[in-house]
């Protein structure tokens, strides 16, 4: 029974969204926001009102919406990436029309850290809406150069604050609370307003022996927790990881290792460009080795030098060499730092890989390390860029065989260890797809919270707290906008459909021309195809194709059908049919009608 | 100097391969074989030459060619997978040029297993060359089912062998040697002319516990290694991975505590269909805890009957229930064993995630067991299952969180146990990419192998061994085959081009007539787009490409450019680059002029 009824949902909320979501970007659960009224305020007590538009249910584009009474922030505004599944498109960023219909309530945009899935899709938003920023110095630098590149900055209110600090939005005071993560200047957020505090991690680790000596502010989570805490949403991207996360510091022991191995030879370090605690790392260890340090890849030249600039990387003067300039050093008194550590096909390492880099040529026994692990689904493309790597007899080091990476993200233990400071009343795992979520809400339960007091959301959601309550209370547009070149949100899913039957058929078009007065066929079909077979080794096959159309146009003639539209359809169906049985294959067929 | 050298080298295969793959099936390392004189004798001493003609720098489609004196045959001949480097494309099969160049000398096919990596090719070589098939029962059992499919069953000669048998094939002589695998029935080969023997081992693994008891013949490996081995041929698919390979014994285990566990409710795993070991465990389990058995998916119903018929599977009368007839059960009653761990989007496990399962709707509590790995490059569509599963409210286990799988491939310390029995004096690791085969050389020089006798090969050289030495003497044709439904080898790199830049950026199709008399343009220019961009949201700027189109055509006519060609090509590069500066997209531009 309860099996049948949740199948006719489904099916209902399937043909909804296939309807609604049609010649629109696509977005998850479009339903119509939940009457204004009936959100306002019950028992006397007005509700926080927490609504993830990002990140929840995936893996990318954070970002969350705090509603009370008369104001909302929002808490970060990051992009995911494309796939499979989003063919030819460049970026995607969430879906801002719920923060656009509530344009006057919105007070400004808190960041948590300057990684793409947290401040990639900022300028989409300053372009339609402008809101302070706020957000710790090595954060603001980031965006600040995202917001240059999109011509926006001199329009923009970056305010920088950190750790400690407390700045009030409306009815919201938020404090920033230093933590660890894989990037520098990584905050959590305490959040308070008439309905209690709430803590939202963001990204973070416990590294109790960081890189910059800074360990996370766990005095100040207890301080909060004994106060009492409303609710606490926390990261749960290694939820599914025993034990901790080891500290960046055991990849310096790696890198000193390796280096030594290397001697003679040239060394190669590819890692995360934002992960500028590993690239200290990495220069401390060659200067060790009296060697000069080049940055290869666009986005690692960019960060290195801001981060130079603001003082989060410190290098000693004369170690760094412009890459254009390494042919006037030997091999072993170099060290390459290099973006490609995901065996992206335009990144720098790629391209060393197949030899297509300007001032890099692989040589036998370069000491290469990939600095990183691949996120789940570039596996096949850094196993390509590795295998390349060997073939020109390199020295390559990945992650399976030593601690050349560590995560930056918090294991179980200290997931439990951040709830039993924190102590919150509820719960709500964010930052993961539904086997993370499940995942940490099932830890919470092990740590005492109850399980009716702990939340898996999905985007769009709108998380209702009380102080003796959680619940959804209904739902608002939440979902993806498809960013192709200069297009943001022209791409949906038909086009998309489209892309997809292309690439797997391709495509067949047949043009004619008729003359509208005698209805005669004047030129024409052409047959012409494309990424279906090909052709000069088929023009049997093309042949056949246009008689078929032409047999199809003679019955239309004969038969007094006249009208454009049911003679494509037609065209279709008939070369479509003919064509399926010959090869097995569904190429998109286009017919196109001339008129004289 | 020599990265110069290289460099050179690297660009010529390069654009040699360009230019003759262009309109023909991709082919790795195309050059002419080398002169048959050349390698005939030398020293007096014929070489033994060993083709791989898939297997290497790759995984699938494993496939060698022995080769001594007048006599050649087959050892295997597989598929591998299409990715998104082949969109469209159904399977992948090896090129047979070489083997049907030499059509009169093959003797015969002999098999290792039965997985489609080292028998789904076998279809396509039959139809070219009809030579007689040797392999375990087992093994011509699975190749039975698939020459009915292509309707060649009867004119092929299957001949059945067992573990210690041996055939002649020419001048060979062929020992089957048993091995342990994710498949019963596999063996290794004992390979012996004139040159030597040489043993290949198949895939293996060495389990001491093995489900049918049957382990591996070490003593066999033993005896020959004793006598001397001229050359090994051994698996590298694990050679990355430290230790031993866990017995399949123990995922039976974790079967019986996850049953326990879930005890009054439905369980179903999911698994490869041909890992009938594994089959068997959940088989026995089920009815230990009195449970019926269901299976769902089409190969997985195929492997269990022609197992359950061969006895290689043993299921208790009454037992195994038709899927169909499940309702009939209550949930705690049953488990469906089911194909889909892949996280295969048409497959049975991935039509329940979606609801679209005729029998099964997933319900809360359901105990869901994934009983894999993802390959690589499915990791994504695992998951995708996985959450949607999780939403359901089923528990579902993979394998990061239990033994509810092992690999059936040997790890470090069981290839180090193979090299240390058979002591080859030459050493070629095959079936693995570049990685896995340098570190299994790596592993075998620690075992005592010199450097100069291993061989790290690519497909399509031609090894040639003798008494003393071990080379690569010349190359032959070698690579991949595409197969897109009824077409073999149609899809070449132009068309897959093609389906790449389709997928990207989508198509505009500019179509017109012209009065071939007058010159004159008497329709048109339609411009059509599809996977571009949402047409109806996006008007003007189609209108804007036809206005483009008419401005390139006016000029042509007044200018006097009469060669359609010419025309061609200027409205695709005009309207290509009108539609890159609004868009910054690329789609591909298809001119199409008709004629009256």
């Amino acid at each position: 029974m309860a099996e049948t009824k949740k199948k006719k949902e489904n099916r209902e909320q399937k043909n909804r969204t296939n309807y609604k979501n049609k010649n629109k970007p696509i977005k998850q659960n479009y339903t119509k926001r939940a009457p204004k009224g009936n959100l306002r305020k019950r028992n006397n007590e007005t509700p926080l009102r927490i609504v993830p538009l990002g990140g929840l249910e995936e893996i990318g584009k954070n970002i969350t919406l705090y509603e009370y009474e008369n104001d909302m922030f929002l808490v970060d505004c990051g992009m995911s990436f494309p796939d499979e599944e989003t063919p030819g498109i460049d970026t995607i960023i969430p879906d801002f029309t719920y923060v656009l219909e509530n344009k006057e309530k919105v007070r400004g945009l808190v960041l948590t850290h300057g990684h793409e899935d947290h401040i990639g899709a900022i300028p989409y938003l300053l372009k339609q809406l402008r809101i302070p920023l706020y957000g710790t110095r090595l954060t603001l630098g980031l965006v600040e150069g995202k917001l240059k590149e999109h011509k926006i900055f001199s329009e923009a209110k970056l305010n920088v604050v950190k750790p400690g600090d407390e700045i009030t939005l409306g009815g919201f005071k938020i404090e920033f609370i230093h933590v660890n993560h894989s990037i520098p200047d990584a905050v959590a957020l305490a959040i308070t307003c008439g309905a209690g505090t709430v803590i939202q991690t963001g990204d973070f680790k416990i590294d109790t022996t960081p890189i910059d000596d800074k360990v996370i502010d766990l005095t100040r989570f207890a301080q909060l927790g004994k106060k009492g805490v409303l609710a606490l949403l926390s990261d749960s991207t290694n939820a599914e990881r025993p034990g901790y996360t080891q500290s960046e510091r055991i990849v310096g022991e790696s890198f000193s290792n390796l280096f030594k191995k290397a001697e003679g030879h040239r060394i190669i370090v590819a890692t995360f460009s934002s992960n500028i605690h590993r690239i200290q790392q990495i220069i401390d260890e060659a200067v060790k080795c009296s060697r000069k340090v080049a940055v290869s890849g666009r986005s690692m030249i960019n960060v290195v030098n801001i981060a130079s600039q603001m003082g989060y990387l410190k290098v000693p003067e004369g170690v760094l060499v412009d890459i254009e300039t390494i042919k006037r050093y030997v091999f072993e008194q170099l060290v390459i730092i290099t973006t490609g550590s995901q065996g992206e096909p335009l990144s720098a390492l790629h391209r060393m890989a197949f030899s297509d880099h300007r001032n890099v040529d692989i040589a036998p026994d370069d000491m290469i390390i990939i600095s990183a692990t691949p996120i789940p689904g570039n596996e096949k493309l850094v196993t390509k860029v590795i295998n390349e790597l060997m073939k020109r007899g390199a020295n390559v080091v990945y992650e399976k065989m030593y601690d050349v990476h560590v995560s930056g993200h918090a294991c179980q233990e200290e997931l439990k260890l951040m709830l039993n400071l924190v102590k919150p009343r509820f719960f709500i795992p964010v930052h993961g797809e539904q086997k993370h979520l499940a995942k940490h809400a099932a830890i919470a339960q092990v740590m005492g919270i109850k399980r009716e007091n702990t939340l898996i959301a999905n985007i769009g959601n709108v998380i209702e707290l009380t102080k003796r309550s959680i619940k959804v209370a209904g739902t608002v547009p939440a979902g993806r906008v498809l960013v192709d070149g200069l297009g943001v949100g022209d791409v949906g899913n038909i086009v998309l459909r489209d892309r997809k039957h292309l690439a797997e058929d391709g495509i067949i078009v047949v043009a004619l021309t008729i003359d509208s007065v005698t209805n005669e066929i004047v030129s024409g079909p052409e047959v012409v195809s494309r990424g279906f077979v090909y052709v000069k080794e088929n023009e049997q096959l093309i042949d056949d194709a246009r008689e078929i159309a032409c047999d199809i146009l003679e019955k239309c003639y004969l038969s007094r059908v006249r009208d454009y539209g049911t003679i494509k359809t037609r065209l279709r169906d008939g070369v479509s049919r003919f064509v399926y049985e010959k090869t097995r294959r569904s190429p998109m067929v286009l017919p196109i009608i001339l008129e004289i």
